[in-house]
């Protein structure tokens, strides 16, 4: 099997939430898709050990965010990229709630949709929820964001290696003083603690 | 609910076929979406009544071809709109065979996964097929054509509506000579029956 296949689905990007009791949690899912009509129902997979699908068994209740081409890495990281348990994703955040309690984003995002599970699959990895459409808005008219547009656009690029990046000075492992400069001299004794340039280790740039 | 919030969510566009016994058949869908890791495996959404689901359950195999942007409206109109019950949508076309037997696209596709149902979902108008991946290969390196620019580049626009339309010609209902040109004179006669004009109707351009 040839993994790289799978880079050829085409997906959007959205922001999967739910509420249990007092606890709201949120996170980013590339997978959602429309898997019926009459009930309008969405299918979603996420990772099964996840706070969100926790929440989600918890109160049988999801909201999807559809997130538009306005979004930028910062909301990613903030839901994408740490736990809910861990960390309450939604400090100092500025969100809406639905008709159910469960939040959803006011903006950078051109869709919601209030779904309550009417299915779900344990899958291992992933859980698969099938949820009816209880309510369902337009937010905006900026076009979804794309996964491919997120890889291409939105992610920051790696930075290079520190061994590809440019010396810039040099510190003194010892003392801590700064040395500015690429090439530290072979004599050089740091002129804090007198330590020589083998006690020193490069700064990258 | 606002149904147009539906329009929001991204989608490619695949080819989904599967083979019972002597059978083959294939159709057309916007969802397919990799629903679990470890081991692999896709969802796909198929209208419940089709042919297609109903090899695919007997079968309990189907393989997903990923359109890429070389895909015409032909390959879209011959395996979309019309029932495999009365045609054979394979007919004429060239296709190549998976390890399991089942149809697959040679062109217009860049990824095609052959996978076994593992779950699946009857929700009413649709069936929610998982399956995991037994095979999977890239085909080529065209991108994946987007349900969005299905919509706007291969779909054919409209054809305005008739009233809409020029009139290019009047033909005689009686008999179907047609008379070329805008405007059919009052008093005209038709040259091979002799009936007058208010037998004759327009032809649009």
């Amino acid at each position: 099997m040839d993994r790289k296949a799978l880079y050829n689905l085409e997906y959007g990007v959205f922001l999967v939430s739910s509420r249990a009791g007092d606890a709201i949690n949120a996170c980013i899912t590339n997978t959602c898709i429309q898997a019926a009509a009459s009930p309008v129902r969405l299918a979603i997979s996420c990772i099964s050990g996840n706070y969100t699908p926790e929440l989600i068994r918890e109160s049988g209740l999801f909201t999807v965010s559809v997130l538009d081409t306005t979004a930028d890495f910062e909301l990613i990281r903030r839901f994408g990229m740490q736990s809910g348990r861990t960390v309450d994703k939604f400090a100092g955040f500025d969100y809406a709630l639905d008709a159910n309690g469960l939040p959803y984003l006011k903006d950078k995002a051109n869709a919601v949709f209030s779904c309550k599970v009417t299915s779900a699959m344990e899958l291992g990895s992933h859980t698969l929820f099938v949820g009816e459409v209880l309510d369902a808005a337009v937010l905006g008219s900026a076009p979804s964001l794309t996964y491919a547009k997120y890889q291409s656009d939105v992610k920051p690029r790696p930075r290079p290696k520190a061994e590809e990046r440019p010396i810039i000075g040099w510190k003194c492992k010892i003392c801590g003083y700064v040395y500015e400069g690429a090439v530290l001299p072979a004599d050089f004794l740091c002129p804090l603690c007198a330590h020589p340039a083998e006690d020193f280790e490069p700064i990258y740039g």
